[in-house]
């Protein structure tokens, strides 16, 4: 099978040389890939010319509810996709990591999408920063589609989950992508990259793929670009320093495998249900996807006094892992991907090896079920043992990206959060304790060490994720040896493929960017009351100006005893002077709020049909007894949400008798269409 | 005078050879610099071993009061620094921007640290993730400080902004810094440095000062350090490229000098407000530090049938720019920095000149008024006029760091966007319109290509902070060639200098590690009601269950008629029942929180305060006639505010009958120490 690559729209089989791609099982050669014939400048032009206008047209909700389309089509044709993944020496259950993965994350930021971004073409970063006293001049931080294209550059580990880890963010920024797999398993990514484009959801451009080499396409790259990359340290380094790509600010997101650690807490001894959650942990670390994965466990860091016990326990479970054919159903472990990938995880065992000793697994004896050991690319899960881990260099250095990790001892919590740090950067530690202050100080000393902390113990119990698994809502990523990027996490992802840019102007100019009325820009006054306009009708802007009410000292009084809130500020006139913030008796916020809405309500049935909160309430100034009270209620801001009825966010001000704000806050209600 | 560096906790004269600076103005020799006998090693350890602990210790409101005080410091001392900063060429106002608007940047970031940031050692980045069902296991992302050291690298225009500018961020970070200014000016960075040093404010170890070379120090960075880099492109890719740096993930910020454009709209024709404050503006940025500030307009994009109006007009505001000795009150241009950056915008302009007329200034005809034109960096204000901006290539490509700017005609506004965006990427670009439609269509198509929109108009008048006023709140940076950075913005910019960390965990410890409660971790429960509680005393996680409270159909009809809020749901059970979200009538959400206060609140006078707000309040399932509610309010979060009252942010839920959760917020109150 000669692989396409599918190139400004159209599918493109190889004009010249193409490299065969082999079964990790089997050895036979499933596959050709190679990408001569492409014109990499022209997929560019189509990404930059025809998918970034299409997708920008979009709201952030309409590329959500794309999203969402996709992974629906995508789980309905999942079956056919959980067949090639066995050739790539994949496990079902490894399969689900990859492919079940990989659509949940879809998923995932289509409902983050639609619940965090607005159903609008900006992104409104923070608060209103106000820069000038009368409120005439403002600032806004906001964030837009970059108008170039994504290259993902992704790992052989993770053929499905490692393309759509990445496209569903930046399709939801409004940037189109250009998805280049490691060749190794392309197949099963070019597989799942045929149904994308027959499903036809997303416009035309919104996504590119090239099996084979990348060619000059990364020379073709301007500041409007990114690269997101993830794989070895070698080849982002090799990345990183293109010239070209540093001389135009080419954004770059690198996310390298790493010297992942786990620590088993102080206060974890064995027995203790933290024990035998780390023991588990470890070994499904070391054994889904026969370890190739960028956030396994290779270093594993316990008390000095429990070493033995940790290696007896984690041996034990090893040694019950059956090896063999990831398509027999009692296969724990597969093979790994490749037979490169199995000559370098032999050789980076073997310097591991000169420092440490090996206490399980060897390669040169272990058994593989229901197929040549000879032919595919299997290998044993293998144990170290580290005496020392403070003269230790290469054990902290060296990743065998395969089943093999090493145990080490520590003195005490600040040895361990020492020797966790020697990596110099990782994805992802975990910490098995039960104990808050140990948590705390693990996050203190080595937070800025590693893109991920996972605490788990008997608490987090069958709901903990796991060590390895990178979750959309969580950031992906890591300083130093990790690659110092960043991916997922929910909305941050996103940003990664968008322009925050610093907008300052006048209210009026912020509430046209940022589709959200900015107080102090103009109030649209109409005849009706704006509850009696439908979700559709209501504009941007929408005010009322209610009548005023005087507040008197019996409706304080009343609604105390009705309430119950008989606080002195509101019933002892001397209490309450000799309080630094009120200069007597004052009503009661909770009686502004009530008396506001009873202002502003309009009480019979109409468009809207409910209030379900209020956010950001903050009383400004004290109302006493004979003072009176308006209300502004202004349309702030417009977010449907089904085809019946969308949330609207008003503006609220409570004003006084002397036109000073009392109160102010935002009213969410849901109104008809 | 041979200017030192501070290394290591103490001064260090130059050891060796040493490079003369000379003013500006007369070009004479006012002082000597060199960095040879640095041991840069030992520095890049002092800060890591004794400032970044020292400066960790402190929380973020503890080390925002150090700015404050610093700011404070330097603020009564800031005369002796004016005198030095005409030697550099700056008039006094540009000195008010150099000096008073570092100091002022001081102040903002003292003020956000304590207004926007914990009074804690954790920075909390967004909300809780639910990644469980049963609530037993969260995420949170977090923020750390950076183990390492922050090596700023500062351009010659602003010696003390540009210093702490950079510094006010890094320090509120918890990060100590290595400070290396560009050696022209470095006499008055120096200057300040010293005062610095004196006021002993910072720990020691907090921040390290390198007058000359840096040697090898870039050499010692890993992945816990910061280079931040402000200064020209060239410069920028040298840097960038550096090995080292790439190879260890080193965190790299760079802000670039780039072609910022200026936007005359569309709707601005001559004799608009917004026309004459374009033609204002322009002026200011040629002429303010002689234009030499990265932020400057270089290319003034006016609609085709203004160009010449729009000459005439600047060319005659530029016409009665006097050119003379900074210290000379009359003066309203000075020098540029050096004999070297003469050099260089002559010849820069010179290329412009090859595909532009020049229309206003003559480097070879023209008065300084004071000064010895000869001797000191003069050069005269000159404006181009490029007849054709698209076949232009120079023009968008070339910065003269001086008084030189470029006037080029639009057709339509999608062309002025177009020929914005041709600077490949900005620091800013200013618009000067009143029509909401042309701020919308430049942010969505010019946004991507500029770290800033500025845009002015009659509205925002007087109180516009100007064009190349880079603003602590506002981010600054830009993408392509300005360099692809972002420097404030608020905490924004303290985020830099963190390492942000996902954290998932169970309830406990995520409240352990935030110092703020998490819903489901422990409740504390004591004898004593909470209200009873100073600020002190009340622990995170204390908690009141009250006693619950039936809500009868008369509750809400009286307090329906008393608040004059007789909406249909909660009057009407037929069409009560029609609305999709209520099963027939039901509470005021008002009510439900009124009778939630009198439940909990303790009415006697004590530590609390106020109730000055409440936050992301959200009514989750209806409450009908007989249900009964009761309150669990729990401290979630403390916050110092003075030596008398801090800020309690308390979890509140609303519970019914039948321990569904009906209502859930923050609550806000003042209490008392």
């Amino acid at each position: 099978m000669r692989l396409e690559s599918f190139a400004a729209g159209r599918w493109v089989a190889p004009s010249g040389a193409t490299r065969p791609i082999a079964s990790a099982v089997t050895g036979e050669t499933i596959a050709e890939a190679g990408s001569d014939g492409l014109d990499f400048a022209r997929m560019v032009d189509y990404a930059r010319d025809v998918g970034g206008p299409a997708l920008r047209a979009m709201t952030f909700h309409q590329r959500a509810e794309k999203l969402k389309a996709l992974a629906q089509y995508l789980n309905e044709r999942r079956d056919s996709l959980y067949a090639l993944s066995f050739l790539t020496g994949a496990t079902k259950s490894d399969s689900l990591i990859d492919i079940d993965g990989g659509i949940g994350t879809l998923f995932v930021f289509s409902s983050k999408g639609r619940r965090e971004m607005p159903d609008a073409h900006v992104y409104i970063d923070g608060d209103i920063e106000p820069l000038s006293r009368s409120g005439a001049f403002l600032g806004q931080h906001v964030c837009v589609p970059l108008q170039g294209v994504a290259v993902h550059i992704n790992a052989f580990n993770f053929p499905v989950w490692g393309m759509l880890e990445k496209l569903a963010p930046t399709l939801l920024a409004g940037v189109p992508a250009i998805v280049k797999p490691a060749t190794a398993t392309s197949y099963l990514t070019e597989a799942c990259f045929r149904m994308m484009i027959e499903s036809g959801i997303f416009p035309e451009g919104s996504f590119q793929l090239i099996v084979g080499g990348t060619g000059d396409l990364l020379s073709r790259l301007g500041c409007q670009d990114v690269v997101s990359f993830t794989g070895s340290a070698q080849t982002a380094l090799m990345l990183r320093s293109d010239r070209h790509l540093i001389e135009n600010s080419v954004r770059f997101v690198a996310e390298q495998d790493s010297l992942n650690a786990s620590i088993l807490g102080p206060d974890a001894e064995p027995g203790s249900p933290e024990f035998d959650a780390f023991v588990r942990e470890v070994v499904r670390e070391m054994t889904v996807k026969a370890g190739q994965k960028c956030t396994a466990i290779r270093r594993i860091i316990v008390p000095d006094a429990t070493v033995d016990a940790v290696i007896d326990a984690i041996s034990g479970k090893l040694a019950k892992t059956v090896i063999g054919d990831p398509a027999l159903e009692g296969t724990r472990m597969g093979a790994l991907a490749s037979a490169e990938q199995k000559a370098d995880v032999l050789a980076k065992a073997a310097i591991i090896a000169s420092e440490c000793d090996r206490v399980f697994g060897d390669p040169d004896a272990f058994t593989v079920e229901g197929a040549d050991a000879a032919k595919g690319a299997f290998v044993p899960p293998m144990l170290f043992r580290c005496a020392d881990p403070d003269a230790a260099t290469k054990t902290h250095d060296t990743e065998a990206f395969g089943p093999v990790s090493t145990v080490m001892g520590y003195r005490d919590l600040a040895h361990a959060v020492a020797i966790a740090n020697r990596g110099q950067g990782s994805l992802v530690a975990s910490v098995f304790t039960r104990d808050p202050a140990v948590a705390r100080a693990v996050v203190l000393g080595a937070g800025a060490w590693h893109g991920r902390l996972y605490f788990a113990n008997r608490d987090t119990g069958k709901e903990a994720t796991g060590h390895g698994s990178p979750l959309p809502h969580m950031v992906h990523g890591g300083p130093g040896r990790a690659g110092g990027g960043e991916e997922m996490g929910g909305v941050r992802g996103v940003l990664h493929y968008m322009q925050r840019t610093a907008i300052q102007g006048s209210p009026d100019l912020l509430t046209a960017i940022g589709e959200a009325w900015v107080p102090g820009s103009r109030e649209i006054q109409g005849n009706v009351h704006p509850f009696r306009r439908t979700f559709g009708d209501l504009q941007i802007g929408e005010t009322l100006h209610t009548a005023s009410r005087e507040i008197t000292l019996e409706d304080i009084e009343h609604f105390a005893h009705f309430t119950g809130d008989t606080f002195y500020a509101h019933m002892d006139e001397a209490a309450a002077a000799a309080n630094p913030f009120f200069p007597g008796r004052v009503a009661h916020g909770y009686l502004l709020l009530s008396f506001a809405a009873g202002l502003f309500v309009d009480p019979d049935p109409g468009p809207v049909l409910a209030n379900y909160g209020l956010d950001s309430l903050r009383f400004q100034k004290p109302v006493s007894p004979g003072d009176s009270i308006r209300v502004r209620l202004t349309v702030k801001q417009k977010t449907r949400r089904n085809a019946d009825y969308g949330e609207v966010r008003w503006d609220v001000a409570v004003f006084n008798q002397n036109d000073e704000q009392v109160a102010s806050y935002d009213l969410l209600t849901m109104n008809a269409m």
